[in-house]
């Protein structure tokens, strides 16, 4: 296939992690090394940039701003939650893309982001082709919820990971200083996958971790669960959980909406609060002083304990995508197959986009112990390679000192 | 003065830190080192231990372990709240740990804590003088919450405010990646004195902080800061708050405390939630999106983030106390004296246990801004010394390795 001249689109959607960034600068130094991607611009707050015509032209940025971006969390472009229509529905965004597209001569759109994204990704991609504009589009995952399919993890997870098993391990300490029966209810993010929340596993493998772990995989009893509680309670005079935010019942209802319409009917549809719920039933049950922590955003965003591993890999699969673009290659996500029998290896492999949209990867069943309240070996095996190595992130004051963009608007 | 043989206790108290163990570690270090100590002791859960003749032998610890003492989170031998009663009052607790120092031949005590250890250690070192048994007692400072008179800071307190300022830094980063309207509450540790919620304002010196914040030592007003939050909202479309856990309305009444009774009464007398509560409060005034983030133990334990300066000066402080008292002092406590005019320099002093028990040193009023919504330059001088550096501490797995003694139990 010949080269393909003309400039890119680099955008961001959905949650933010802590390595999102490092992804998009591996996206523009493969960009600024393609020798055919003659423009880099950054889309605003993701599609909803792109539909307004808001671009930042990125490769009119310093140089060691842009490298900082490597260790720089959350989403630098802005991010949205965006929800574009079917095109057999209603094509306006469609076109308006097309618009902007064609005004600058774009020829490649990089997009980053989860689930949501793939599908968006996908829609724009199938769109373009059938309008017979040339061109190539491409998914690059992120999440630190680590559910997308057919990629063995996802960029964002590893760092997610290693903070909630950090800690975890700093938090059990801390519950253990006492001589008097304590309690502690930690929630991790997850409201269908219990990636994160099994990470606290890691912890307890370090010896230092919770002694119950409750994923949104499990349907979720009460009773049960309180009777686990209990009899660790005993046994110990202390007991540490870790529970992922989405855990249900059997009837399917959030176990946080639930218990809240119950008691006070905030009213509020947002998940959260959970560990305060399940931590007041514990005192009704127990005589312990009963603590909740909720790890809330900072799992999501602290890069000054990102993984190493998460970084590279991160920077790779961005880095990647251009080159495969650039190769003649479209209308794909980039994912990775890893191979743990000898260390630990990552390469980088293609995958539909079609198959990656909209779909969710759960923990294995078969990693979750009978009782499931518990982590087994197979998850331990597959996560710890991925929270190795330290941050290399600058700083200034004896603070990070995170990348600062000109964000200089094209016109 | 001639020198003393015998026996020492080592005990920690209070809430502990990310440092409290370097402190332990450095009156270890110096007790090996001193010629006239002749067995080391820790006191399982502070002064509850001796009482109770739990002491572990800390000389036939592992040598690597003790060294990882220095960046191990929490109070390595455990903690307690007991309040010992006044001897005038009750006496049995004193004769008891006399009986225990005769039972250990122990001439040397160090407590390592807050206010109320303090206070402990002045009530011991007074009735072992009355007693005619010869004890040396010292004090050595510990608290996050930095609000010990007489000392120019407190150790634990700089570690604690480097995670608040790198954890708002992220948060801040993460909550400015949508194009929607958006407030963040942050609420941080401090009951009566704001020195850590104050820390937040660190991270705005870096531009990336928060718009308000809120101290204990300011009458909370209810209209006004709602005033103010809509204020910055409507100005930036964001605003991000810092707030102490302890701040009260005109009447004396916990914030948390008025508007749970007010709402759903969970009637628990324990603080916290107030970010969820405030960030209700945001919600009915303005349409955007609230969120609520609690740093909980995380901001006292997040060793892993520690200071370095921190980490030196609390193994320097526990270090000063052990040879003090070999030199023949007693009843002090050790504090610091600190020149911040040309860079930083941090210097020992000692100061008599009766002036630092029981008070509370709270942030100087003219530090905070006339409307009691923010911190001035002269906080940013004294703090940001403070959190420099980082921890040496060794990762294995790419987790933390704390240090894990054998608790060997003296007979």
């Amino acid at each position: 296939m010949s080269a393909l001249f003309g400039s890119c689109i680099i955008g961001q959607s959905g949650g933010p992690s802590a390595v999102i960034n490092a992804s998009v600068y591996g996206s523009i130094r493969a960009a600024l090394d393609s020798g055919c991607i003659t423009k880099i611009y950054g889309a605003a707050n993701g599609i909803k940039g792109v539909l307004e015509d808001r671009l930042y032209v990125l490769d009119e940025e310093n140089a060691v701003e842009l490298e900082r971006l490597k260790y720089t969390p959350s989403s630098a472009l802005g991010s949205c939650r965006y929800k574009i229509s079917d095109p057999s529905v209603d094509d306006t965004d469609y076109k308006r893309i097309l618009e902007i597209f064609k005004k600058y001569n774009v020829r490649y759109f990089f997009y980053n982001g989860g689930n949501d994204s793939m599908d968006t990704c996908n829609k724009i991609s199938k769109y373009m082709a059938e309008s017979g504009y040339d061109c190539r589009v491409m998914g690059i995952p992120k999440t630190i919820d680590n559910d997308l399919c057919l990629t063995d993890h996802c960029p964002g997870f590893g760092s997610a990971a290693k903070y909630i098993a950090t800690s975890f391990m700093e938090v059990y300490l801390d519950a253990h200083v006492y001589d008097v029966g304590m309690v502690t209810v930690v929630e991790c993010m997850g409201r269908h996958a219990g990636w994160l929340t099994a990470a606290s596993a890691l912890a307890s493998e370090m010896g230092q971790g919770p002694d119950l772990i409750y994923l949104a995989e499990r349907v979720f009893d009460r009773d049960r669960f309180l009777a686990d509680v209990c009899r660790v309670y005993k046994e110990k005079g202390k007991c540490m959980v870790a529970v992922s935010e989405g855990i249900q019942y059997e009837d399917g209802n959030f176990v946080s909406m639930a218990e809240l319409s119950e008691t006070d009917g905030f009213g509020n549809a947002q998940l959260g609060g959970l560990a305060a719920i399940l931590a007041r039933m514990i005192k009704e049950k127990t005589d312990a002083k009963v603590r909740s922590v909720e790890f809330s955003l900072l799992q999501r965003c602290a890069a000054h304990v990102a993984s190493l591993i998460d970084i590279e890999e991160s920077f790779l699969a961005g880095k990647t995508a251009v080159i495969a673009a650039v190769s003649g290659v479209t209308d794909m996500m980039v994912g990775f197959e890893c191979d743990r029998n000898d260390g630990y290896s990552c390469a980088t492999k293609l995958i539909k986009l079609e198959d990656v949209a909209n779909r969710e990867k759960k923990v294995p069943d078969e990693w979750i112990n009978a009782e499931g309240n518990g982590i087994l070996g197979p998850y331990i095996d597959y996560a710890m390679p991925l929270i190795q190595g330290e941050t290399k992130l600058d700083k200034e004051n004896g603070l990070p000192r995170f990348a600062k963009l000109k964000k200089i608007q094209a016109k």
